[in-house]
């Protein structure tokens, strides 16, 4: 008889692999950290099972990968919206997070790895300061993370000169290089707040422990007059001339591309994020996506952080890049449901480096699994798992999830987390960025 | 000592009245169905109340109102997506709806009456065939409706030749015409599927009742580039020319609109509904919402229907409607969050002709009145109540519900409607249309 520490059962159960398998009916089984085998419902009958789930009907699917964001900001959300950009960084959010220290982002990555939780991420991307703490606060959730500390030419709050910073990125490679769930990224800012002495340290660290290179690249029309001033070239030429573009580099934003840079991003295998809620928010203009794909580059999708967006939900993010995308272009069929769930799961997961541990439901993988309750009216009925899921569900329809193996929130209650505390430490945080309710 | 039915009390009191007052820690007295007082929770210590809810510290406001829907299309959800318009429309969705009796219609309409009230819709306005299973369906969820049976050129589902669809009209004026929550329209389809001499007898029939006017307008350049080689004008300098441009006019979507249009639509003070989503999934275009805003015209917020959006949940339109137009501008201050939810309460009042009546908390209204719940991660902490609900919040976070002073949904329990009954209609009507899961 087959053994497995938790099989979920009863569900619709969304493969994502590559072939796009579906089960109806279907069940998954896990074995410590990993997906074991996947079929059926009635094919595990037999089999000696330590916790089953009943998936009553709902669809079983791989997490949702958030491949960036800025978790900690999560205790800024609302504090300033609807202003010009110069005007929110210099008069909001700088000031802000001025302010911050170790612990403050740890209460505030936590608050946020909670939100992430509670609508169906099981992995996320983070770019921040005190990123140490961001680790702690995933960690502490349960939650799998790729987290570097922001480098740039000016002083940090958190590390202080730029050599420090680089001190700091390998204290966390070494801290945290046995981690099952955390994984360390160099993270240079940006091309115009990184000198290119600062960019090209970055990418040696980077390719000496194979370690994804994060970066926001191209974000608005301002960075890129900016940069072509500044060095004669795009914010992508210059990095290509540079020699930082690698399969390594996760490119954020992406908004503002030439056909030449598209060529450059296409070859040298970067990975793309699009954020575009937050580049909508902030009015920062909209990425070339479609061709993007059409291009065959591998392009996750970020919520960007609370500050910008103001939401951590990634299924809204699904249904805002594939409606986007059909308005700017005048074409109802670009960015198809099936595309856009590929770039929360599968293509988030190549984005990051992971593919081959995460992504899919595949045996052998880590077992990162969620459960949609999909027996609600605005779910009710469903013909097509993947339109429901970027059209209609939203975060608060996820109700289980499974991280590593583990059973990390089940009927909506966070196991990992004391919420209560959590919300109360961040109300308290709040009254020295403005003025809470 | 002071009497009221019911007392909501210990809640962030937006009233969405002119001035925008915010009540902290505020209340609402409600006598039969109407808006009682509203004041400090303090305020209330001495009245003698039947009912008492707790709102925690949430968000006490109005009930939001979706202006343009189609409820029974609910059923109809993920059935067809990602498709060119004709498509779509030819291959899907008519041959789908020629199916349709009255009692299916009722089913939908009462599943889509659920999942808007879960979201914290209090009123709807539907445009649709079998307008009177709508009505009866909104009468028993409790929810207010304007309705009105769709007219246009051909035969209908329903009433079969367009005499019958002014007799079916006339029949349900006289049938609502003392409801409490329903009121009756005059719905004709648009100016492609209605000869001149349709929309004269509409708007004759709407101003004898004097009942509002309900179009859909200038949704498509498809639709613009039509009518001007028709009729040698744009769909608004169209309806101009015949006259039947008035304040009772709804106008939805105006998407494709010109410069005189717009002056036009000012000049006859027409109402407008925008549907962010729906013209995005559609790839209709993006409507110049700003300048129409900027020009005092009254502008209200829809979803649409749900196979083309596919939701009913208005704060995420909300958050669409205050997102698209600043990428579309590149303004980042355009649209911002409380001229946003303005369109979900007061200005819908307004464009529906009921801002005497509902939209806003005031002593004296009519009481629809919905509570979220503000404590949960996503929303912890809360500078600003109105970003909160424009940016983060989502349909999900609203725990209660009353209408017309009555008690609808209480801590996301429905109290009119049995779920699972509607639930399970839904899912045996839908193999008539599809192969549901």
């Amino acid at each position: 008889m087959q053994s497995a520490d938790l099989l979920i059962s009863n569900g619709t159960l969304l493969t994502q692999n590559q072939s796009g398998t579906i089960i109806k009916n279907g069940a998954i089984a896990v074995f410590r950290d990993k997906i074991m085998a996947i079929g059926e419902s009635k094919s595990f009958a037999n089999w000696n099972i330590k916790k089953q789930i009943d998936a009553k009907g709902g669809i079983i699917m791989p997490g949702l990968i958030n491949t960036h964001t800025h978790a900690a900001m999560s205790l800024f959300r609302g504090l300033a919206d609807d202003l010009p950009l110069m005007v929110w960084l210099n008069d909001h959010i700088f000031p802000a997070e001025a302010k911050l220290d170790d612990e403050m982002v740890y209460h505030g990555a936590l608050l946020a790895c909670a939100e992430m939780i509670l609508s169906g991420t099981t992995c996320f991307c983070d770019m921040y300061l005190f990123e140490d703490a961001v680790a702690r606060a995933a960690r502490k959730a349960g939650i799998r993370a790729v987290v570097g500390e922001v480098l740039y030419d000016f002083p940090s709050p958190n590390y202080g000169p730029l050599e420090k910073g680089f001190e700091y990125t390998r204290m966390l490679i070494n801290k945290w290089q046995q981690d099952p769930l955390i994984t360390i990224a160099v993270e240079p800012h940006s091309v115009y707040l990184c000198a290119p002495d600062l960019l090209q340290k970055a990418s040696d660290l980077a390719q000496e422990y194979d370690l994804p290179f994060v970066i926001h690249l191209a974000e608005t029309r301002s960075e890129v007059d900016t940069i072509k001033e500044k060095y004669g070239n795009t914010p992508v030429g210059h990095l290509a001339k540079l020699g930082v573009l690698s399969p390594r580099t996760v490119a954020c934003h992406c908004v503002v591309l030439t056909k030449e840079d598209i060529d450059l991003l296409a070859l040298h295998k970067v990975k793309i994020v699009h954020n575009p809620s937050s580049n909508m928010k902030l009015a920062s203009g909209i990425a070339p996506l479609p061709e993007l794909v059409r291009r065959g580059i591998h392009t996750g999708l970020g919520t960007d952080g609370c500050a910008s967006n103001n939401s951590l939900d990634l299924l809204a993010e699904m249904d805002t890049a594939a409606k986007l995308h059909k308005v700017a272009t005048l074409d109802p069929t670009v960015m198809d449901a099936a595309t856009v769930l590929q770039m929360a799961t599968c293509q988030g997961a190549k984005v990051l480096g992971q593919n081959h541990l995460i992504g899919s439901l595949e045996a052998g993988k880590k077992a990162d699994i969620i459960i949609v309750d999909t027996h609600q009216p605005h779910l009710t009925p469903m013909y097509n798992p993947a339109s429901h899921l970027v059209y209609a569900a939203r975060g608060s329809d996820v109700i289980t999830s499974i991280i590593n193996g583990k059973l990390i929130m089940e009927d909506r209650c966070l196991l990992t987390i004391d919420i209560k505390e959590v919300m109360g430490k961040a109300n308290q945080l709040a009254g020295k960025f403005g003025n809470p309710y």
